[in-house]
């Protein structure tokens, strides 16, 4: 019977124990020698490495940290990873606000692939590049337009953020109204580093196939737990001429960036001009002048109806660029906002579009109600949003966890899920079996051990913990 | 060592063998009892469900057909199917060119979901509905249109497919250049019965989430391997007016439907006027008027560069939609214009937008080269074409499989895909190693043991046959 079969590896690999502390150092040592001038072992970087200065989880510093410059040099880490059974930290932006890159208590290799920021090819014909993972997306945008290419890349989520680091967590951003997120078809292949230490692409570069299921898509989202991407094939999309309006409204349930976050911006000083301090939408729109205008029309009248006092497009190209920036510079904002020594446990709840109001209306309220003070900033057309809960001590670290727990089931009860973009990692696990039910929990499990059974690969994030019933949710 | 404990599955699961005629007697005899009128043994039903006239591959008539109401009574079969070890087909449009409902010879149940052709839910508000397996994607839009509803279902592949047959495919079809495939984000979640009977829904109704690696996209191309889909939530698109243009072109380099192509559609009689014999583009352009004019003005004056001699919209509406409808009817357009005992074998490579041309051309000289006939009708946006080969009689046929094996190999050679929108079924698994990788292809194997490990789902589908070098790429 399967039964028996697949509750085998299940049970060997419960009782599978780590590297020892001696097979550990060991470990070390075989890594410095096989990647000689790549091997990290100051305190203060095994640290920061292993913590985010904007997640409350917890986190232990890495055990060591190999700075890779290749596929093959993640194949070596992870060849010796599995040699020990040493728990793989794949590490590059380090904008997650998750816990996923955290160091693991049991010891761990963090594998960064920062360096690996190169651009290999372009194909302007075809509409793609091929890059590494440690490339940040803003940088791939800026040099496609250095060089004069009329194509850009549509996912934009947090400054800083790399490649892999987008596939791993299922980015979006704010053009995903427009153009999808990180699981749409913006990936047409991954290479990726398997647990077993074979080097795969996914899939070729056609700009779509039917070949089988999409491998491409396991690892999407999958935050390293499955295989390490090293390089990735972006499909891009033409640059078409685009605008940024805003629109003022009377009430939070019709906006984009709520009124506390609109003081924030001007607090923190970031805009040239002062903006109105009240609920606001920004939007940008695509087209030719004269289908702007047409469209800039028929939306004028929609606000209306729905109460907008203000509707304005930004005067210049640097103004819009401008504000889409201050758009996305959220956390830095609302940071700054509050003054020395706020810190900002950040949300990203998303429900289906027609429950937005409320959801964001409900949560408003909810963290009134508490003495909890939060800018909030979203993306309407997508049902997802940011509630930036400021906070000055970690005694208020409870209050404020207890206000993201209910805000998070507030979501999930309202057809929604615990995070729109930004990802499980260490800190949204114990929401998942609400969410997708113990038997879609299981079958992630399934997959996770079937392609990882010794459970090296990011250890401890995104799939919950196991737990006296997840026997009942088996696979039989 | 997780070696050998996937080697054990993999061993256990070589030595299985699927029900003896006995076992299979009694597990009908069970579907009877379980299902009461709804199982089918007529020997011409069982022979008619599992063949296709428009392919040929190696099919044996279904042992039992089961036609399933909902979703209980997929569990039912399920479940009386692994506790006798029998392999389950699913079957709805039966519009599948490549295999993937023809029976098993070692017996096998045919689920026939085309009853399950419910509408459950619109969610006018949120841009999204839920609706049965069985439901024809024709009948969606229809429904829509009759309420009024703005809203559309952007994935159109051949008339008749279910939306149970697209996610099974991974299908895509002509507006896949402005919305994507099925791979990207329009199935925001599926309802599928698990090889152990147990139903997910694999996740909520928001348009997005990050809770992981996105268990939605492990049916949508698994061709029924892994489950079998019985619900589906569909995100929506706004209805955008929409205009139908064609322009003729000197060479088939530049075309979507060749010249042959456009003399079937004439031959068979399917438009009121007569069209250009000549290699032609089909558009839909969407906007306002003015926008419309304006993009067709730039269209022109590109096409114009290119040796295009007519661009022309359809004059009404009516005259659009019969463009578009003949566009889609290409199969039977040249099956009709063959003459009496005419058989096609459809082809669907894919490849990089640039290579499209080369491929296109190279393929009509080697069909001519060997006395070949071929109508050819593609998604130029895409890179994918259809080579529509004309035969008569059994004889033919050789000739015609080695023609289609150069046409896959010469696309593969160009970075492309064997199949852009039809799946693999029976007909490609011969080309998935080539064109994926040894390794890539024992990840997706190593998926389907650990959620199928009896393999009675659609089992001889998708995975290439295990053959004697197969032990090399091993999961480790």
């Amino acid at each position: 019977m399967a039964k028996s079969d697949i509750a085998d590896i299940f049970s060997q690999n419960a009782e599978r124990k780590y590297a020892s502390h001696q097979d550990l150092q060991q470990a070390i040592s075989e890594l410095q020698e096989a990647l000689p001038n790549k091997v990290i072992m100051d305190p203060n970087a095994l640290k920061t490495y292993g913590s985010s200065a904007n997640s409350y989880h917890p986190a232990s510093p890495h055990s060591v940290i190999v700075q890779v410059h290749s596929t093959d040099d993640v194949v070596k880490v992870v060849n010796i990873a599995r040699k020990y059974r040493v728990p793989v930290v794949p590490y590059s932006g380090a904008t997650s606000l998750e816990g996923h890159f955290s160091g693991i208590s049991a010891g761990d290799i963090c594998v960064d692939l920062s360096a690996m920021d190169q651009i290999l090819e372009i194909h302007e014909d075809d509409g793609d590049l091929i890059c590494q993972a440690g490339t940040r997306w803003e940088d791939v945008n800026q040099i496609l337009k250095d060089k004069g290419i009329p194509l850009f890349f549509p996912l934009d989520p947090g400054p800083g953020a790399t490649i892999g680091g987008m596939i791993g967590t299922g980015c979006s951003g704010t053009n995903a109204v427009r153009y999808g997120t990180a699981k749409a078809e913006w990936f047409l292949n991954v290479t990726v580093v398997l647990p077993n230490g074979k080097v795969i692409k996914t899939r070729r570069r056609a700009r779509k196939s039917s070949a089988g299921f999409d491998t491409t898509k396991l690892f999407i989202g999958a935050e390293g737990t499955l295989g390490i991407v090293t390089e990735a094939t972006l499909r891009l999309a033409p640059v078409i001429p685009t605008k940024v309006a805003m629109a003022q409204f009377p009430d939070v349930q019709y906006a984009l960036l709520d009124n506390h976050m609109m003081a924030a911006i001007n607090l923190a000083g970031l805009t040239s001009r002062e903006l109105p301090v009240s609920d606001t939408l920004f939007l940008k729109l695509q087209g030719t002048d004269s289908s702007i205008k047409e469209t800039a029309n028929a939306i004028k009248k929609i606000f209306k109806k729905h109460g907008s006092s203000q509707f304005e497009f930004a005067a210049t190209q640097q103004q819009a660029e401008e504000l889409w920036e201050n758009r996305k510079y959220a956390l830095m904002s609302t940071l700054t906002a509050g003054g020395e020594g706020t810190r900002v446990w950040t949300t990203d709840v998303c429900v289906p579009v027609s429950r937005l109001p409320e959801l964001v209306y409900k949560t408003k309220k909810d963290l009134a109600d508490n003495g909890l003070h939060s800018t909030i900033v979203g993306h309407v057309g997508d049902g997802n949003f940011h509630a930036l809960i400021q906070f000055h001590k970690d005694e208020e670290l409870p209050a404020v966890s207890a206000a993201v727990h209910r805000l998070v089931h507030r979501a999930i009860a309202l057809d929604g899920t615990c995070t729109g973009e930004h990802g499980v990692g260490v800190g949204k696990k114990e929401y998942l079996v609400d969410e997708l039910g113990p038997d879609t929990v299981e079958l992630m499990r399934t997959v996770k051990k079937a392609i990882d059974p010794l459970n090296i690969m990011n250890p401890h994030k995104l799939y919950p913990d196991d737990n006296a019933d997840r026997k009942e949710h088996r696979i039989q």
